[in-house]
This record gives C-alpha cells, structure tokens and sequence, in this order.
C-alpha cells in the first residue's frame, strides 16, 4: 500500500499550526506513529501537504503472462506458487473473470483475447527486476510448466514485445470501462486473505444468486493481497437493480468479507457511502476509538465532515 | 519493521474494553489505521493480546560474506550498489567499526577475525532466496568485484560453511557484549537516510572529540536502513563518563541525527529515558498531538504512565 512507502508528512491541522513530519527514514519510533494515523484519514484529521516517500530501484527488464485458469481453486493453489516462486520479482499478479472479459471486449474497441482457451478465470502476471543475473524468463517458464502439470493452468501466452505486453494490460485495464459501457453497475472494494479468494467468489455468487438471480458478477483483483474488485452488472436485459436489493446484497457480501477475515474496505477507505457498513459491520468500540481520534485531533469537526464517520457518530 | 509486518490486533482498551482487529489482510482501510498506532505505542494506550502476522516464505539457500572497507564513505557508496543490486534478496547489510571489532577480539573469548586487512570499517553481507534460479553467488560475487574495482571494498571472505557463516555473524553480534565487557557505556539508537551515515559518523565523531576528547566511538547497525547503534566507551584508562558531558553530548548527537533528517529513537522507542531528547527536539505541536492522542484513548492516565510523555505533560 501506499502509506507503506511514506516515511515522512507535512500535515495542515485543524487549528491551523502546521505538523512538520518530513523525516526520511524508515524506522523512527519517537512515540506514536503520526505518519500511519494521518494516511488513509481521508483528510479528516488535516490536510497533508508535503510526503517524504521511500523508492525502490526501477526496473529495467519485465516478463508478463496471460494465463488462463480453469476455475478460482486453482487461482488460489497457482496464487500460492506464484508467491513462493517468484521472490519479490511479482510486480503484478491481477485476476479477472471470463464475465468481466466478456464485458470488456463488448464494450471496448481494439482489444482482442489472444488465448485459444476460454476458461473460468484469468491472471495477468508480470515480474520485473533491476538485476541482471535473474533469470525471469527461466522462472516464469518454471511456473507456467508445474502449473499446467499440477492442472492449474490451462493455456498461457507470454507477451514478446512492449506491443503485446501492452495488449495484454488492456484487457485488464479496460474491464472497469467495459463494465460501465454495458450500463448500471454496483461496485464493491473486498479484500479477504489470499487463501480465501475462491470461498469468497463462490459464496459470493450463492449470495448473488439468491438475491438478484442473473446478476452478472465480475470479480477481479490483485491475487497476492486478496483485493478483489467485486463489481456487478444487472442480468441481461434488465437495466437497473432494485435499490433495495442491492443495499441488502452489498451488506451481505461485506459482511462475508469480514467473516473470512478481510475488509469490505480494501484499498478505497469508507468515504462517506460506506460509513453505514461500517457502523453495522465493525465492532462498536472500534467505531468509538475512530470517534475518539476525530474528537482529539479534530474537535471542531472541520476536516472533511461526514467521512469516515457519520457527523452525528456518538461513541 | 516489525510494525509493517502485523496485519492484525486484538487490544486491551484502558477501560476494560477489548477491541479485536484481527483481520488478517494488507488491506484494510475502513477508518483510520489502529493497528499501526497501537503498533510502537509502548502499551501506552493498551495491553495488545494477539496479533495477526504477514509472513515470508523461508529461504532455502544462503551466501554470506564479511568485507573490509576503507572508511564510512565507501560503506555508504558500497550500500548504494548493494540496494540496486540484491533486489531484495538481501537480508543483512550490519556494518560496524575497527574499534567495535577490536573490543569484542578483547573482550569476547572464542572470536577470530579471518581477514588479513584491518580497516575503518566492515560489512557483513547476507543474501538469501527460497527461489532456486536466483544465482547468489553470482550476484555476491558481481558485487565484490565491481566494490573492490570502485575501491569500496579492500577485502574480504565468503562463508564456505554454516560453522563459517556463524563465526562471522559472532563477529557483530558479540559487539555490544564486547563493549559491556569493557566497562562504562552510553548508547545511542540513532536513523539517518542511508546516504547521511558517513556525514553522521564524520560529524559525530567531531561532536565526541571537542566535549570528551579520547572517547572509543563504536557505531554499528544496519547500512540499508540507515540505523546506527552509536555506542560510546570512556577512553582507555577511564573508569566513566561525566554525567553531564554525557547527556550534552547525547543531545548533540541526536540533534546532529534529527538535522539529518533521522531520528534519535529508531528502533527501541522513547520509554522513559528519551523523552527529554523528544521533549527538547521534537517541534511542541507534534509532541501535543500525542498528548491529544493519549488523552483520548487513556484520559485516565492508567496504561504505562510516564512512557513516551511525561505524566505532568501539557498540550
């Protein structure tokens, strides 16, 4: 995450005096950790005005795969190879779905599926490295060869140009436009422990089915930190969700997020549209220890109210 | 840090409350980030219970070597390479001094020094991979000899065997045992960016010189993150330090850090002993927002009183 590579903050408070936080260093343990508190606030504590950020070496060579799965269990099993395998080369492991390709290539112009396979799910994953003795193109090949032998991967392709690796990036990359090209969508922002991808996307879908049946659900992600974008359109034919439903059913599938150990909230923060979720989600002293912190920091609530917490929050 | 690694917590609120976050994703970002705050807190504003950790797979294979290097500025030019080069398969870069090295061989029975140079300062390198294409010793021997081209390394030995590796590793381990054994000390956990340590050492060593002329100076610690162990020893024959010389000279040193960019409180925090340092260096406003912070998680002041603030402290 981002606030993982922020090792110092200028932060405007709320009285006006200014927090100057710029240290750049990794390990600075003076007290409480300002910089971790003042991330992911959303501007409720101050406003942020300046970041120290720690870098990494850029890379300078790239390999990246498309690959087709034949169902989430084995994303899962290929997911754990893959993390084990790959050493901090993995610079992009995203997950799609056959639903959420359908939508892309007809909503998008210009894309084109490479793959002689259409299966059940899709990764897209690229290592990169800044150091020439690794051989990525031989650790790749490992990973496609005892993943197809242990029937994790079906097909694969990998890109032999920038040209083709861009290619396959936009089949990625333009879902979400193909996903609001076919009209109403209702998005949601999980995440759940890697190991559980496949339980959620399959009670995920029985939660679906009983609500809305027909709902064409595209669940797609980063595999290695088990975000999944969870997002749905109306079944074929229909152009809206009935309000109602969709409220009961987003409720639902947080809250089976939050019993397989994830977050209904995983890379997006709660904003104001998901503070009811939270509310009815998240034990209540939590919610009273985030209405402790808004009423230190912030007792006039001036900063961004209504986010995070509801203006009337009582602890 | 330890810090980045808890996904995870269950805390003992001050007034009895337990707040359970055992959530076991990178991602979670439904209000403001708890787990970081009670994270470094120092029981603070509660008793954490249990945690949830993000693990690494095990390394299978290891390569170690320690290396001889003309002064700190080469060390930190060597640290450079070392970053761009090891791509994160480099698990210890512990740097330490000819006077470190000569108290423990001293002090410390058992020890043996294997290079035939004697230097200003050394190095103790470790990479380590659980993906077996990663050549290492490749990789380790490209460094060595483009640092010993580049003049930043003068010698050094790679480790043949396990029993080989741990008699390097007594080498840096056995220091501060080797500097207790010698009597008086005064220790310093010290950050600066990687790229300050030489201007640390250079600047810290003129600081020790005008207030306590004839000091041992030891800095050791972590090249890669810029954490030095700056520990200090009477001049020989000395029984102890002035304790007021001691504290001036303390407060230089970690001013010197701060005006670096670093902090005088790395790794081990501030408990009661560095709050005078925090209290007399840290900007006011950043010292009453943790007061705020306490206030409003302990407004009883039960939970380790007189840790990171003073009990009397004021916003």
């Amino acid at each position: 995450m981002m606030a993982d590579l922020v090792l110092g903050l200028e932060v405007v408070l709320p009285d006006g005096q200014i927090w100057t936080g710029l240290r750049a260093v990794q390990k600075d343990n003076a007290g409480y950790a300002l910089r971790r508190l003042f991330c992911g606030a959303e501007g409720t504590l101050g406003v942020v005005t300046r970041a120290t950020l720690r870098l990494h070496p850029a890379p300078t060579r790239r390999v990246t795969a498309l690959l087709a799965l034949p169902n989430p269990a084995a994303l899962v099993r290929f997911g754990r190879r893959l993390r084990a395998a790959t050493a901090d080369t993995l610079v992009a492991a995203e997950f799609f779905s056959d639903t959420g390709l359908a939508l892309a290539l007809a909503h998008v112009p210009g894309l084109a599926f490479p793959l002689d396979t259409r299966a059940e799910a899709y990764l897209l994953v690229e290592l990169a490295t800044a150091q020439p003795r690794i051989p990525l193109d031989d650790i790749l090949s490992d990973l496609l060869e005892t993943g197809m032998e242990a029937g994790e991967v079906l097909d694969g392709t990998i890109a032999a140009s920038d040209a083709q690796r861009a290619a396959l990036w936009r089949l990625r990359e333009d879902q979400p436009e193909g996903q609001r090209l076919a009209g109403a969508q209702a998005k949601h922002d999980i995440s759940v422990p890697p190991g559980q991808i496949a339980t959620f996307i399959a009670r995920g879908q029985a939660l679906c089915d009983s609500t809305l049946p027909g709902l064409r659900i595209n669940p797609f992600g980063h595999l290695c930190d088990g975000n999944i974008h969870y997002n749905l359109t109306p079944p074929p034919g229909a152009r809206d969700f009935g309000a109602a439903d969709i409220a009961a059913l987003s409720l639902s599938l947080a809250a089976l997020a939050q019993d397989l150990g994830g977050s209904f909230a995983a890379e997006h923060g709660l904003g104001r549209s998901k503070i009811a979720l939270a509310d009815a989600l998240r034990p209540p002293v939590e919610r009273a220890l985030m209405a402790d912190l808004k009423r230190a920091l912030d007792p006039g609530g001036l900063m961004n109210p209504g986010v995070i917490l509801a203006t009337d929050h009582k602890a």
